[in-house]
Protein backbone atom coordinates (compact mmCIF):
# COMPACT_ATOMS: atom_id res chain seq x y z
CA UNK A 1 0.00 0.00 0.00
CA UNK A 2 1.12 3.39 -0.69
CA UNK A 3 2.43 5.60 2.19
CA UNK A 4 -0.04 8.36 2.97
CA UNK A 5 1.26 11.21 5.43
CA UNK A 6 -1.22 13.71 7.11
CA UNK A 7 -0.85 17.37 7.46
CA UNK A 8 -2.72 18.81 10.33
CA UNK A 9 -2.81 22.64 9.87
CA UNK A 10 -2.20 24.19 6.46
CA UNK A 11 -1.12 27.00 7.42
CA UNK A 12 2.11 28.70 6.16
CA UNK A 13 4.39 25.74 8.33
CA UNK A 14 1.77 23.44 7.11
CA UNK A 15 1.25 23.94 3.76
CA UNK A 16 5.27 24.60 2.75
CA UNK A 17 6.23 21.58 4.69
CA UNK A 18 3.04 19.61 2.53
CA UNK A 19 4.65 20.97 -0.95
CA UNK A 20 8.63 20.35 0.14
CA UNK A 21 7.83 16.74 0.42
CA UNK A 22 5.86 16.18 -2.30
CA UNK A 23 7.83 12.91 -3.73
CA UNK A 24 8.87 11.78 -0.38
CA UNK A 25 8.44 8.25 -0.49
CA UNK A 26 5.85 8.59 -3.35
CA UNK A 27 3.46 9.12 -0.84
CA UNK A 28 0.07 10.28 -0.96
CA UNK A 29 0.58 13.52 1.30
CA UNK A 30 -3.18 14.93 2.22
CA UNK A 31 -3.99 17.97 4.54
CA UNK A 32 -6.40 18.87 7.06
CA UNK A 33 -7.58 22.62 8.14
CA UNK A 34 -10.70 24.08 9.70
CA UNK A 35 -10.80 26.70 6.93
CA UNK A 36 -12.77 25.41 3.76
CA UNK A 37 -11.47 27.91 1.96
CA UNK A 38 -7.80 26.60 2.59
CA UNK A 39 -8.73 23.42 2.51
CA UNK A 40 -9.48 24.23 -1.10
CA UNK A 41 -7.25 26.37 -2.38
CA UNK A 42 -4.07 23.87 -0.82
CA UNK A 43 -6.10 20.77 -3.09
CA UNK A 44 -6.27 22.85 -6.15
CA UNK A 45 -2.52 24.13 -5.68
CA UNK A 46 -1.24 20.66 -5.70
CA UNK A 47 0.35 21.41 -2.13
CA UNK A 48 -2.09 18.10 -0.95
CA UNK A 49 -3.72 15.54 -3.25
CA UNK A 50 -6.92 15.86 -0.39
CA UNK A 51 -7.94 18.30 2.22
CA UNK A 52 -10.37 17.68 4.83
CA UNK A 53 -11.92 20.06 7.55
CA UNK A 54 -12.24 16.99 9.39
CA UNK A 55 -8.77 15.84 10.62
CA UNK A 56 -10.40 12.23 11.38
CA UNK A 57 -10.50 11.62 7.25
CA UNK A 58 -6.78 12.94 6.97
CA UNK A 59 -5.56 10.94 9.84
CA UNK A 60 -7.30 7.81 8.60
CA UNK A 61 -4.70 5.16 7.45
CA UNK A 62 -1.99 7.85 7.47
CA UNK A 63 1.15 6.28 8.35
CA UNK A 64 2.92 9.42 9.31
CA UNK A 65 0.75 12.62 11.02
CA UNK A 66 2.11 15.72 11.21
CA UNK A 67 0.21 18.47 13.36
CA UNK A 68 1.47 22.21 12.50
CA UNK A 69 -1.35 23.76 14.58
CA UNK A 70 -1.15 25.63 17.58
CA UNK A 71 0.20 23.46 20.81
CA UNK A 72 -2.46 23.53 22.60
CA UNK A 73 -4.97 22.14 19.65
CA UNK A 74 -2.72 19.22 19.30
CA UNK A 75 -3.49 17.02 22.66
CA UNK A 76 -7.23 17.90 21.69
CA UNK A 77 -6.76 16.56 18.26
CA UNK A 78 -5.23 13.67 19.30
CA UNK A 79 -7.59 12.57 22.32
CA UNK A 80 -10.82 13.07 20.15
CA UNK A 81 -9.16 11.19 17.26
CA UNK A 82 -7.36 8.81 19.42
CA UNK A 83 -9.16 6.01 17.63
CA UNK A 84 -8.59 6.90 14.14
CA UNK A 85 -4.76 6.52 14.08
CA UNK A 86 -3.46 3.64 12.09
CA UNK A 87 -1.83 1.52 14.44
CA UNK A 88 2.12 1.82 14.72
CA UNK A 89 1.73 5.41 12.81
CA UNK A 90 3.92 8.00 13.66
CA UNK A 91 2.81 11.13 15.31
CA UNK A 92 4.80 14.11 15.18
CA UNK A 93 4.07 17.99 15.66
CA UNK A 94 6.31 21.00 14.40
CA UNK A 95 5.78 23.15 17.28
CA UNK A 96 8.71 25.11 18.57
CA UNK A 97 8.52 24.85 22.18
CA UNK A 98 8.32 20.69 23.32
CA UNK A 99 8.07 20.18 27.44
CA UNK A 100 4.99 21.34 27.81
CA UNK A 101 3.21 19.56 25.11
CA UNK A 102 5.03 16.39 25.60
CA UNK A 103 4.28 16.68 28.91
CA UNK A 104 0.55 16.65 27.84
CA UNK A 105 1.31 13.55 25.63
CA UNK A 106 1.72 11.04 28.20
CA UNK A 107 -1.41 10.25 29.37
CA UNK A 108 -3.25 10.18 25.33
CA UNK A 109 -1.30 8.77 22.94
CA UNK A 110 -2.15 5.99 21.03
CA UNK A 111 -0.68 2.72 23.02
CA UNK A 112 0.61 1.95 19.17
CA UNK A 113 1.96 4.90 18.13
CA UNK A 114 5.42 6.16 17.65
CA UNK A 115 5.63 9.94 18.63
CA UNK A 116 8.77 11.84 17.65
CA UNK A 117 8.19 15.64 17.42
CA UNK A 118 10.32 17.95 14.97
CA UNK A 119 11.23 21.94 15.14
CA UNK A 120 11.83 23.20 11.59
CA UNK A 121 13.98 26.31 11.87
CA UNK A 122 11.94 28.21 9.06
CA UNK A 123 9.62 30.64 8.91
CA UNK A 124 8.66 33.76 7.59
CA UNK A 125 6.65 37.72 9.27
CA UNK A 126 3.44 36.66 7.17
CA UNK A 127 1.98 33.19 8.31
CA UNK A 128 -1.15 31.50 6.55
CA UNK A 129 -1.45 29.30 3.28
CA UNK A 130 -1.29 32.10 1.02
CA UNK A 131 2.50 32.47 2.15
CA UNK A 132 3.44 28.86 2.01
CA UNK A 133 6.92 28.17 -0.04
CA UNK A 134 8.61 24.90 -0.07
CA UNK A 135 11.65 26.67 -0.37
CA UNK A 136 11.74 27.56 3.40
CA UNK A 137 12.80 24.99 4.34
CA UNK A 138 16.34 25.54 2.09
CA UNK A 139 19.94 24.85 3.62
CA UNK A 140 18.11 25.74 7.44
CA UNK A 141 17.96 24.20 10.62
CA UNK A 142 15.86 20.83 11.52
CA UNK A 143 15.92 19.67 14.85
CA UNK A 144 14.30 16.44 16.01
CA UNK A 145 12.99 15.69 19.46
CA UNK A 146 12.04 12.43 20.38
CA UNK A 147 10.54 11.11 23.58
CA UNK A 148 12.60 8.43 26.03
CA UNK A 149 10.71 5.49 23.68
CA UNK A 150 11.07 7.24 20.67
CA UNK A 151 12.19 4.15 17.88
CA UNK A 152 15.09 4.67 15.98
CA UNK A 153 13.45 4.26 12.57
CA UNK A 154 11.14 7.14 13.49
CA UNK A 155 14.17 8.98 14.33
CA UNK A 156 15.51 8.23 11.05
CA UNK A 157 12.44 8.89 9.60
CA UNK A 158 12.38 12.43 10.21
CA UNK A 159 16.09 12.86 9.65
CA UNK A 160 15.03 11.83 5.93
CA UNK A 161 12.32 14.36 5.90
CA UNK A 162 14.57 17.14 6.66
CA UNK A 163 17.30 16.36 4.15
CA UNK A 164 14.26 15.94 1.42
CA UNK A 165 12.55 19.19 2.65
CA UNK A 166 16.31 21.11 2.17
CA UNK A 167 17.45 21.34 6.07
CA UNK A 168 21.34 20.80 6.18
CA UNK A 169 22.22 21.27 9.79
CA UNK A 170 19.94 18.98 11.40
CA UNK A 171 20.10 17.74 15.07
CA UNK A 172 18.50 15.15 17.15
CA UNK A 173 17.93 16.81 20.55
CA UNK A 174 16.40 16.00 23.87
CA UNK A 175 13.15 17.98 24.19
CA UNK A 176 13.78 20.16 27.64
CA UNK A 177 17.50 20.93 25.93
CA UNK A 178 15.58 21.91 22.93
CA UNK A 179 13.85 24.38 25.18
CA UNK A 180 16.35 25.67 26.61
CA UNK A 181 18.31 26.32 23.87
CA UNK A 182 15.73 27.92 21.24
CA UNK A 183 14.55 30.36 24.36
CA UNK A 184 18.17 31.79 23.43
CA UNK A 185 18.02 31.72 20.06
CA UNK A 186 14.59 31.87 18.97
CA UNK A 187 12.27 33.69 21.92
CA UNK A 188 14.65 36.11 23.14
CA UNK A 189 15.50 37.35 19.63
CA UNK A 190 11.36 37.65 18.61
CA UNK A 191 11.73 39.31 22.43
CA UNK A 192 14.85 41.99 21.79
CA UNK A 193 12.67 42.93 18.46
CA UNK A 194 9.08 43.27 19.19
CA UNK A 195 11.03 45.52 22.27
CA UNK A 196 12.87 47.72 19.85
CA UNK A 197 9.76 48.85 18.97
CA UNK A 198 8.04 49.56 21.46
CA UNK A 199 9.91 53.01 21.74
CA UNK A 200 10.76 54.53 19.09
CA UNK A 201 11.89 58.70 17.88
CA UNK A 202 8.66 60.39 16.67
CA UNK A 203 10.46 61.88 13.74
CA UNK A 204 12.06 58.94 12.19
CA UNK A 205 11.81 58.12 8.74
CA UNK A 206 14.07 55.79 6.30
CA UNK A 207 16.46 58.01 5.58
CA UNK A 208 17.37 57.00 8.95
CA UNK A 209 17.23 54.11 8.74
CA UNK A 210 19.87 50.88 7.42
CA UNK A 211 20.47 47.60 7.71
CA UNK A 212 21.52 47.22 11.49
CA UNK A 213 17.34 48.91 12.02
CA UNK A 214 15.95 46.52 9.15
CA UNK A 215 17.55 43.67 10.56
CA UNK A 216 17.45 44.04 14.30
CA UNK A 217 12.97 45.27 13.98
CA UNK A 218 12.62 42.77 10.95
CA UNK A 219 10.77 39.98 13.10
CA UNK A 220 9.00 42.69 15.24
CA UNK A 221 5.89 42.46 12.68
CA UNK A 222 5.36 39.37 14.67
CA UNK A 223 2.13 37.08 15.17
CA UNK A 224 1.75 37.85 18.19
CA UNK A 225 -1.30 35.37 19.18
CA UNK A 226 1.77 32.74 18.06
CA UNK A 227 4.38 34.51 19.89
CA UNK A 228 2.44 34.48 23.25
CA UNK A 229 1.46 30.97 23.32
CA UNK A 230 5.16 29.68 22.03
CA UNK A 231 7.11 32.75 24.86
CA UNK A 232 4.66 31.83 27.94
CA UNK A 233 4.69 27.82 27.00
CA UNK A 234 8.47 28.41 27.51
CA UNK A 235 8.74 31.32 29.90
CA UNK A 236 11.13 29.64 32.65
CA UNK A 237 14.04 29.63 29.51
CA UNK A 238 12.97 32.43 28.06
CA UNK A 239 12.49 34.45 30.97
CA UNK A 240 16.13 33.50 32.32
CA UNK A 241 17.49 34.66 28.92
CA UNK A 242 16.07 38.07 28.95
CA UNK A 243 17.06 38.49 32.61
CA UNK A 244 20.84 38.12 31.19
CA UNK A 245 20.05 40.07 28.47
CA UNK A 246 18.86 43.05 30.63
CA UNK A 247 21.78 42.63 32.68
CA UNK A 248 24.20 43.15 29.79
CA UNK A 249 22.69 46.15 28.55
CA UNK A 250 22.13 47.22 31.96
CA UNK A 251 26.25 46.60 32.10
CA UNK A 252 26.64 48.53 28.83
CA UNK A 253 24.58 51.45 29.94
CA UNK A 254 26.87 51.88 33.11
CA UNK A 255 29.50 52.11 30.69
CA UNK A 256 27.82 55.13 28.69
CA UNK A 257 26.95 56.72 32.56
CA UNK A 258 30.10 56.73 32.78
CA UNK A 259 31.57 57.96 29.60
CA UNK A 260 33.94 54.37 30.15
CA UNK A 261 35.68 53.79 26.72
CA UNK A 262 37.52 50.88 27.67
CA UNK A 263 34.61 49.15 29.36
CA UNK A 264 32.59 49.80 26.53
CA UNK A 265 35.15 48.96 23.97
CA UNK A 266 35.98 45.82 26.25
CA UNK A 267 31.94 44.87 26.04
CA UNK A 268 31.67 44.88 22.13
CA UNK A 269 34.43 43.18 21.67
CA UNK A 270 33.29 40.87 23.51
CA UNK A 271 30.23 40.37 21.77
CA UNK A 272 31.79 40.08 18.69
CA UNK A 273 34.02 37.79 19.44
CA UNK A 274 31.40 35.40 21.03
CA UNK A 275 29.55 36.13 17.89
CA UNK A 276 32.13 34.89 15.43
CA UNK A 277 32.43 31.89 18.11
CA UNK A 278 29.30 31.12 17.07
CA UNK A 279 28.91 31.34 13.52
CA UNK A 280 31.65 28.26 13.88
CA UNK A 281 29.19 26.00 15.27
CA UNK B 1 39.61 74.42 -13.98
CA UNK B 2 38.75 70.74 -13.38
CA UNK B 3 36.60 70.41 -10.25
CA UNK B 4 38.66 68.40 -7.45
CA UNK B 5 37.25 66.38 -4.60
CA UNK B 6 39.81 65.40 -2.33
CA UNK B 7 38.56 62.39 0.42
CA UNK B 8 40.60 61.72 2.99
CA UNK B 9 40.29 58.90 4.55
CA UNK B 10 40.26 55.21 2.38
CA UNK B 11 38.61 53.02 4.63
CA UNK B 12 35.30 51.05 3.84
CA UNK B 13 33.18 54.48 3.69
CA UNK B 14 36.23 56.58 2.09
CA UNK B 15 37.05 54.33 -0.61
CA UNK B 16 33.37 53.62 -1.23
CA UNK B 17 32.48 57.00 -1.47
CA UNK B 18 35.55 58.10 -3.82
CA UNK B 19 34.00 54.86 -5.94
CA UNK B 20 30.76 55.93 -6.34
CA UNK B 21 31.30 59.34 -7.13
CA UNK B 22 33.85 58.84 -9.97
CA UNK B 23 32.03 60.84 -12.79
CA UNK B 24 30.62 63.00 -11.05
CA UNK B 25 31.17 66.48 -13.29
CA UNK B 26 33.93 65.00 -14.59
CA UNK B 27 35.88 65.95 -11.15
CA UNK B 28 39.30 64.58 -10.06
CA UNK B 29 38.82 62.63 -7.18
CA UNK B 30 41.94 62.39 -4.87
CA UNK B 31 42.50 60.85 -1.74
CA UNK B 32 44.79 60.47 1.23
CA UNK B 33 45.49 57.97 3.92
CA UNK B 34 47.89 57.10 6.51
CA UNK B 35 48.78 54.03 5.33
CA UNK B 36 50.76 54.12 1.85
CA UNK B 37 49.78 50.35 0.98
CA UNK B 38 46.00 51.54 0.84
CA UNK B 39 47.06 54.38 -0.99
CA UNK B 40 49.13 52.51 -3.11
CA UNK B 41 45.75 50.08 -3.84
CA UNK B 42 43.37 52.95 -4.01
CA UNK B 43 45.33 54.44 -7.06
CA UNK B 44 45.84 51.41 -8.14
CA UNK B 45 42.02 50.25 -8.60
CA UNK B 46 40.94 53.78 -9.57
CA UNK B 47 38.99 54.21 -6.93
CA UNK B 48 40.85 57.69 -6.77
CA UNK B 49 42.94 59.53 -9.34
CA UNK B 50 45.99 60.09 -7.01
CA UNK B 51 46.70 59.03 -3.19
CA UNK B 52 48.56 60.58 -0.83
CA UNK B 53 49.99 59.63 2.72
CA UNK B 54 49.78 63.72 3.59
CA UNK B 55 46.58 65.22 3.89
CA UNK B 56 47.88 68.19 2.61
CA UNK B 57 48.32 67.26 -0.86
CA UNK B 58 45.03 65.84 -1.41
CA UNK B 59 43.58 68.95 0.08
CA UNK B 60 45.49 71.01 -1.73
CA UNK B 61 43.26 72.96 -4.60
CA UNK B 62 40.19 70.89 -3.58
CA UNK B 63 36.74 72.49 -4.15
CA UNK B 64 35.31 69.85 -1.61
CA UNK B 65 36.87 67.94 0.81
CA UNK B 66 35.09 64.43 2.70
CA UNK B 67 36.67 63.54 5.54
CA UNK B 68 36.32 59.89 6.13
CA UNK B 69 38.09 59.87 9.26
CA UNK B 70 37.33 59.05 12.97
CA UNK B 71 35.36 62.00 14.44
CA UNK B 72 38.12 62.63 16.84
CA UNK B 73 40.89 63.58 14.20
CA UNK B 74 39.10 65.80 11.79
CA UNK B 75 39.99 68.68 14.28
CA UNK B 76 43.03 68.04 14.43
CA UNK B 77 43.38 67.53 10.89
CA UNK B 78 41.55 70.70 9.65
CA UNK B 79 43.33 72.64 12.41
CA UNK B 80 46.79 70.99 11.42
CA UNK B 81 45.79 71.78 6.94
CA UNK B 82 43.74 75.01 7.38
CA UNK B 83 45.85 77.28 5.41
CA UNK B 84 45.69 74.43 2.78
CA UNK B 85 42.07 74.85 1.88
CA UNK B 86 41.38 76.72 -1.12
CA UNK B 87 39.78 79.72 -0.35
CA UNK B 88 35.91 78.70 -0.37
CA UNK B 89 36.24 75.00 -0.06
CA UNK B 90 33.61 73.18 0.96
CA UNK B 91 34.49 71.09 3.81
CA UNK B 92 32.12 67.88 4.90
CA UNK B 93 32.15 64.53 6.96
CA UNK B 94 30.61 61.09 7.05
CA UNK B 95 30.57 61.06 11.46
CA UNK B 96 27.65 59.41 12.32
CA UNK B 97 27.38 61.93 15.43
CA UNK B 98 27.26 65.73 14.36
CA UNK B 99 26.89 67.48 17.41
CA UNK B 100 30.53 66.91 19.58
CA UNK B 101 31.79 67.45 16.45
CA UNK B 102 30.54 70.43 15.05
CA UNK B 103 31.08 72.14 18.33
CA UNK B 104 34.73 71.75 18.40
CA UNK B 105 35.08 72.48 14.43
CA UNK B 106 33.35 76.00 15.24
CA UNK B 107 36.56 77.91 16.48
CA UNK B 108 39.22 76.26 13.80
CA UNK B 109 37.03 76.42 10.19
CA UNK B 110 39.08 78.31 7.92
CA UNK B 111 36.91 81.76 7.29
CA UNK B 112 36.24 81.08 3.85
CA UNK B 113 34.85 77.73 3.96
CA UNK B 114 31.35 76.20 3.90
CA UNK B 115 30.89 73.58 5.89
CA UNK B 116 28.11 70.92 5.68
CA UNK B 117 28.06 67.24 7.26
CA UNK B 118 26.33 63.87 5.80
CA UNK B 119 25.68 60.68 7.15
CA UNK B 120 25.90 58.30 4.49
CA UNK B 121 23.39 55.37 6.04
CA UNK B 122 25.69 52.88 4.61
CA UNK B 123 28.27 50.27 5.84
CA UNK B 124 28.99 46.84 6.25
CA UNK B 125 30.18 44.80 9.82
CA UNK B 126 33.91 44.55 7.92
CA UNK B 127 35.29 47.58 7.81
CA UNK B 128 39.01 48.80 5.27
CA UNK B 129 39.24 49.74 2.00
CA UNK B 130 39.27 45.92 0.81
CA UNK B 131 35.91 46.10 1.82
CA UNK B 132 34.56 48.92 -0.27
CA UNK B 133 31.97 48.68 -2.32
CA UNK B 134 30.67 51.87 -4.60
CA UNK B 135 27.15 49.63 -4.49
CA UNK B 136 27.07 50.10 -0.39
CA UNK B 137 25.19 53.50 -1.46
CA UNK B 138 22.20 51.93 -3.16
CA UNK B 139 18.87 52.64 -2.50
CA UNK B 140 19.64 53.74 0.83
CA UNK B 141 19.10 56.76 3.34
CA UNK B 142 21.48 59.99 2.88
CA UNK B 143 20.93 62.31 5.71
CA UNK B 144 22.74 65.79 5.27
CA UNK B 145 23.49 68.22 8.11
CA UNK B 146 24.22 71.80 7.73
CA UNK B 147 25.34 74.57 10.40
CA UNK B 148 23.29 77.73 10.43
CA UNK B 149 25.66 79.20 8.02
CA UNK B 150 26.20 76.67 5.69
CA UNK B 151 24.75 77.96 2.08
CA UNK B 152 22.21 76.93 -0.29
CA UNK B 153 24.17 76.01 -2.66
CA UNK B 154 26.47 73.72 -0.23
CA UNK B 155 23.34 71.75 1.02
CA UNK B 156 22.21 71.30 -2.76
CA UNK B 157 25.90 70.06 -3.53
CA UNK B 158 25.43 67.65 -1.11
CA UNK B 159 21.65 66.74 -2.61
CA UNK B 160 23.53 65.98 -6.10
CA UNK B 161 26.07 63.29 -4.60
CA UNK B 162 23.81 61.53 -2.60
CA UNK B 163 21.53 61.43 -6.05
CA UNK B 164 24.61 60.17 -7.71
CA UNK B 165 25.67 57.51 -5.16
CA UNK B 166 22.61 56.08 -5.32
CA UNK B 167 20.94 57.09 -2.22
CA UNK B 168 17.64 57.67 -2.63
CA UNK B 169 15.84 58.83 0.53
CA UNK B 170 17.67 62.21 1.58
CA UNK B 171 17.04 64.32 4.35
CA UNK B 172 18.38 67.70 5.76
CA UNK B 173 18.21 68.17 9.31
CA UNK B 174 19.82 70.18 12.05
CA UNK B 175 22.17 67.89 13.59
CA UNK B 176 21.37 68.07 16.80
CA UNK B 177 17.61 66.19 15.47
CA UNK B 178 19.89 64.15 13.57
CA UNK B 179 21.85 62.80 16.56
CA UNK B 180 18.97 62.27 18.75
CA UNK B 181 16.76 60.36 16.40
CA UNK B 182 20.21 58.61 14.65
CA UNK B 183 20.70 56.93 18.79
CA UNK B 184 17.75 55.44 18.27
CA UNK B 185 17.72 53.88 14.76
CA UNK B 186 21.54 53.14 14.52
CA UNK B 187 23.34 53.49 18.20
CA UNK B 188 20.57 51.54 19.98
CA UNK B 189 20.57 48.54 17.14
CA UNK B 190 23.55 48.08 17.86
CA UNK B 191 23.85 47.98 21.55
CA UNK B 192 20.88 45.99 21.13
CA UNK B 193 22.41 43.15 18.87
CA UNK B 194 25.92 43.09 20.65
CA UNK B 195 24.08 42.75 24.15
CA UNK B 196 22.36 39.85 22.37
CA UNK B 197 25.38 37.72 22.07
CA UNK B 198 27.43 38.55 25.72
CA UNK B 199 25.76 35.94 26.94
CA UNK B 200 24.65 32.72 25.31
CA UNK B 201 23.19 29.03 25.23
CA UNK B 202 26.86 27.45 25.69
CA UNK B 203 25.10 23.92 23.46
CA UNK B 204 23.61 26.13 20.78
CA UNK B 205 24.70 25.39 17.21
CA UNK B 206 23.80 26.40 13.93
CA UNK B 207 20.94 23.88 13.82
CA UNK B 208 19.29 25.78 16.24
CA UNK B 209 19.24 29.03 14.51
CA UNK B 210 16.68 30.96 11.41
CA UNK B 211 16.39 33.98 10.68
CA UNK B 212 15.89 36.22 13.66
CA UNK B 213 18.76 34.65 15.21
CA UNK B 214 20.90 35.92 12.29
CA UNK B 215 19.37 38.90 11.87
CA UNK B 216 19.23 40.81 15.55
CA UNK B 217 22.65 39.44 15.87
CA UNK B 218 24.50 40.38 12.40
CA UNK B 219 25.86 43.65 13.53
CA UNK B 220 27.28 41.97 16.85
CA UNK B 221 30.28 41.38 14.89
CA UNK B 222 31.01 45.24 15.24
CA UNK B 223 34.24 47.37 14.89
CA UNK B 224 33.90 48.49 18.78
CA UNK B 225 36.55 51.00 18.19
CA UNK B 226 35.03 52.83 15.85
CA UNK B 227 31.48 51.75 17.76
CA UNK B 228 32.66 53.04 21.19
CA UNK B 229 33.53 56.59 20.10
CA UNK B 230 30.57 56.69 18.09
CA UNK B 231 27.84 55.65 20.84
CA UNK B 232 30.23 57.41 23.62
CA UNK B 233 29.84 60.90 21.37
CA UNK B 234 25.94 60.13 21.38
CA UNK B 235 25.91 58.61 24.68
CA UNK B 236 23.13 61.47 26.05
CA UNK B 237 20.42 60.49 23.56
CA UNK B 238 21.80 57.21 23.27
CA UNK B 239 21.86 56.43 26.98
CA UNK B 240 17.72 57.78 27.27
CA UNK B 241 17.08 55.48 24.22
CA UNK B 242 18.70 52.61 26.11
CA UNK B 243 16.44 52.90 29.43
CA UNK B 244 13.59 53.10 26.99
CA UNK B 245 14.54 49.92 25.79
CA UNK B 246 15.64 48.11 29.33
CA UNK B 247 12.47 49.79 30.61
CA UNK B 248 9.92 47.81 27.92
CA UNK B 249 12.09 45.03 28.17
CA UNK B 250 11.02 44.83 31.90
CA UNK B 251 7.62 44.95 30.88
CA UNK B 252 7.64 42.08 28.64
CA UNK B 253 9.85 40.66 31.47
CA UNK B 254 6.43 41.35 33.79
CA UNK B 255 4.56 39.91 31.71
CA UNK B 256 6.28 36.43 31.23
CA UNK B 257 6.99 36.23 35.52
CA UNK B 258 3.40 36.78 35.86
CA UNK B 259 2.39 34.47 32.98
CA UNK B 260 -0.68 37.56 31.36
CA UNK B 261 -1.09 35.75 28.35
CA UNK B 262 -3.16 39.32 27.55
CA UNK B 263 -0.54 41.48 28.39
CA UNK B 264 1.94 39.85 26.33
CA UNK B 265 0.00 39.64 23.63
CA UNK B 266 -1.07 43.71 23.98
CA UNK B 267 2.48 44.42 23.57
CA UNK B 268 3.85 42.16 21.04
CA UNK B 269 0.95 43.62 18.67
CA UNK B 270 1.80 46.99 19.59
CA UNK B 271 5.53 46.42 18.59
CA UNK B 272 4.36 44.94 15.22
CA UNK B 273 1.60 47.88 14.85
CA UNK B 274 4.57 50.07 15.81
CA UNK B 275 6.99 48.30 13.10
CA UNK B 276 4.79 48.59 10.28
CA UNK B 277 3.59 52.08 10.96
CA UNK B 278 7.54 52.93 10.72
CA UNK B 279 7.66 50.90 7.48
CA UNK B 280 5.67 54.01 5.85
CA UNK B 281 7.47 56.63 6.58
Amino acid sequence: MRYRIAIIGLGLMGASLASALRGFRDAEIVGADLDADVCRKAQQSGAVSAAYTDPCEAINGADLAIFCVYAHNIPVLIEKHRGAFKPGAVLSDICGVKSSLYARLAAILPVDADYVGIHPMAGKERDGFDNADPAIFNDTGFIICPLPQTTRDSVELMRSIAEYIGATKVSVTPFAEHDAIIAYTSDLMHIASAGLCMTYHPDMTSAFTAGAYRDCTRVADINAEAWTELVLDNRTHTGACLDAYIADLQTIRQALAQNDADALRMLLQQAGDNKREMLKR
